[in-house]
């Protein structure tokens, strides 16, 4: 690698601020039980720190990269940094779908449109919207959607449903959540420093050599397998025959496909959108998918669980009826005013204003994914989701994110961040201003000839 | 009890739609586990249900209540019922909050207003106006304030974080999401039935022979102390000696308060509003809010939770951290829209806009109150809080519910729904239009005469 910093100063298409200012906290000996350091610190409780905490590695992924990021930005106070890190929608929402819910908004100062409590589980038209646009043909029944506050929520509250009991896999690179709630329920088991894993979970290879597809015949059995299609990071979307391979092993099995969808609307090609386009995942799928990529909902929070009648426990009694108890005891539902903006997203002119939208950002990623190519590296994904999945053979992927965040200003995700599997990689997003990602492909360009 | 239903059909502050239709599934018989049953069912996966959301005692209070409430629409479908069950909502939002929501979903519109991911612990300038304004003088700082989706959330996301390994002290009456989330995280042990108590959880009784404060003497130590103040159910708002003998007897122990102070706007003499009041709380509380019942959010979904950095796990290490790891992994942030209402309401504006609704609340409890005195019933709350809590001695609560109901079609909750110290009471709310509450008073005068 070779790079001058560049000294062209643009790009910024948010404010310098980070996301996630450090905490000012007292210096503080992690597992200081000594009278001494207990002095120094003041009073403390009786209460002991859940071990299941203590697991947890470093910070959360995302977090910990704005950490560095907001090094970055003191060490380097008028470099433009360009963030092609975190998976954040740039693109205003189109005003079909922002006028609808500035008109729920203003609805809720009158007699008339003043609402309270929604159900738990979202607005009925919004349920049977989801169902009947998402999932025209698909046989999911508006009372199996439930409405969120987004992905990452549902799969919090799923692990909270399953409890510690159950054994899980996850595709190797994985996104962390998977993992994280994991380990938050106690699940996960200890970690091993010399393979990078956790004992009690399962790690489904996923690289170019598989087609980014588990090999199901060396796979041992678990309760629940996590599954992303299209996937973050390496942006793979599973093909048809992979996705009904995966339901026949899970129900040979008698496992549980968590699969997480919420790339869907950025597949350009014939892989299935949804589990649910496969026969039988009905009977063994939960699926959680998301407004955020999909309608620039990042901020607005908006997302979706379907939990199939038919999917049950070993004792026949079914999951559903569980899950409805956990999101009634655990959420309180959706913001109406975000369900009023998922509404029109479904709305056929909210939906072709959007298309919009995900054709920008493929192009963001053609850019990318061109970039890395005409520099001759191997460089996947990009073609069904918003994430090119670049690989540099040998190398640590911190080292290669730290490297291009101090020489280029660019800011990626290190692909050992989303499990051993991801060493060797940078997941490069595509989600940001066209003058960004053309700046990018120019600096990186740059630093890798 | 005389009464014959009444004939005047008016009062529907909402749509008769229940919020929680009913699931329609199979027919399922819970533990089957012969094969004979599984064959009838269909595949069942080989997934073992978690034995906590067993443990779950029926419905959660609020769905059992609209369960019945939508059987009895079933029965007289041209009854007008008067709901003084749920404590939602009613009056409209003062239209400087709601025009700042339409403005940030407009914004988002346009490319300098787009914003994607906020912060997942809220926008510092809300934060801040938390800390500003509703912590006045009362040594909160900005970095120790969670923006969030709701106070239920949140108690739930805290008994994630805490596990499985403490133990817990409720009021007797409690709101039934602290002992629910503690039984989903596997805390609570075995239900008795002779006793109405979960094994593994301290009842507090709360009750007017000790001023609905708990007897801390004969109280036995725990590592969290869930108290909620002013109470729901009973009304009642701790005082200053009373909140400052409970801070020193958590400090004495230990402990851990997490204090509930979702209805502190609704205090209307010198109690404390915030646990924060108490010097050295910092060391020993938490505290979750909401904007939910203060400005009418219930539905806008928005509400917060303080951390002080002070507040430490037995081996000194600060619990902040820990709730910033699980605010981060397993949430993601409220939305941006709730957000910008949430600070129109802290402006000077928007919070003397808001008091007149919460004035309007009072005089509804004042009307309620005085309809049962005037029978010669004892009742508490009120005052401090939007609930009336009616004592109806040595009666069952959930047959006083029923008879209320079908005789004056008046939904109320029946008291034993928070628990053993419930029993022989029912709470009303004071949420709705003023000219239910009114005829709620005649129809309950002409009842209970």
């Amino acid at each position: 690698m070779s790079l001058h910093p560049p000294s062209s100063r643009f790009c910024m298409p948010h404010a310098a601020s980070s996301r996630h200012p450090k905490l000012s906290l007292p210096r503080v000996i992690c597992n200081a039980t000594s009278e001494n350091n207990k002095a120094r610190l003041g009073h403390c409780t009786k209460v002991p720190r859940n071990v299941t905490m203590e697991s947890l590695r470093n910070g959360y992924l995302f977090p910990e990269i704005l950490i560095r990021e907001a090094e970055h930005n003191e060490k380097y106070p008028h470099a433009k940094l360009i963030k092609l890190g975190i998976g954040d929608t740039t693109q205003p929402i189109p005003h079909i779908i922002t006028s609808a819910m500035a008109q729920k908004a203003l609805a809720l100062s009158t007699d008339i449109g003043y609402t309270g409590y929604g159900d738990e589980q979202g607005n009925r038209d919004l349920r049977e919207a989801i169902a009947n646009v998402v999932y025209k043909d698909k046989g999911v029944k508006w009372d199996e959607v439930f409405v969120s506050d987004g992905a990452q929520c549902d799969i919090s509250r799923l692990r909270m449903l399953l409890g510690s009991g159950v054994t899980i896999a996850v595709q190797d690179p994985t996104f962390p959540a998977y993992v994280d709630s994991s380990i938050i329920v106690g699940q996960a088991g200890k970690f091993l420093e010399e393979t990078g894993k956790f004992q009690n979970i399962v790690y489904m290879r996923c690289c170019p050599e598989n087609d980014f597809f588990p090999d199901l015949t060396t796979t041992p059995r678990t309760d629940v397998i996590f599954f992303c299609s299209p996937n973050n990071p390496t942006g793979a979307a599973a093909s048809r025959p992979q996705l009904e391979r995966l339901v026949e092993f899970a129900k040979a099995n008698g496992s549980i496909i968590l699969h997480d969808s919420a790339y869907a609307s950025y597949i350009s090609d014939d892989s299935p959108r949804s589990i649910f386009e496969i026969p039988g995942a009905n009977e063994v799928a939960v699926e959680i998918s998301s407004f955020s990529k999909f309608a620039g909902f990042t901020g607005v929070r908006l997302g979706w669980a379907v939990v199939p009648k038919e999917l049950r426990y070993s004792n026949g009694f079914p999951i559903i009826k569980d899950f409805n108890r956990i999101v009634c005891t655990c959420f309180n539902g959706s913001s109406n005013i975000a369900q009023a903006g998922g509404l029109a997203c479904l709305s056929s002119d909210g939906h072709q204003a959007l298309c919009r939208s995900i054709d920008y950002y493929h192009e963001n990623a053609d850019i990318i994914m061109d970039a890395f190519a005409s520099l001759g590296f191997k460089v996947y994904g990009g073609k069904n989701a918003p994430y090119a999945w670049v690989q540099f053979p040998g190398r640590s992927s911190w080292e290669v994110f730290d490297e291009i965040l101090e020489r280029a200003h660019v800011v990626t995700v290190p692909g050992a961040g989303f499990g051993p599997g991801g060493e060797g990689y940078i997941r490069v997003s595509a989600f940001g201003r066209r003058e960004c990602m053309l700046e990018a492909a120019r600096r990186l360009k740059y630093l890798l000839k």
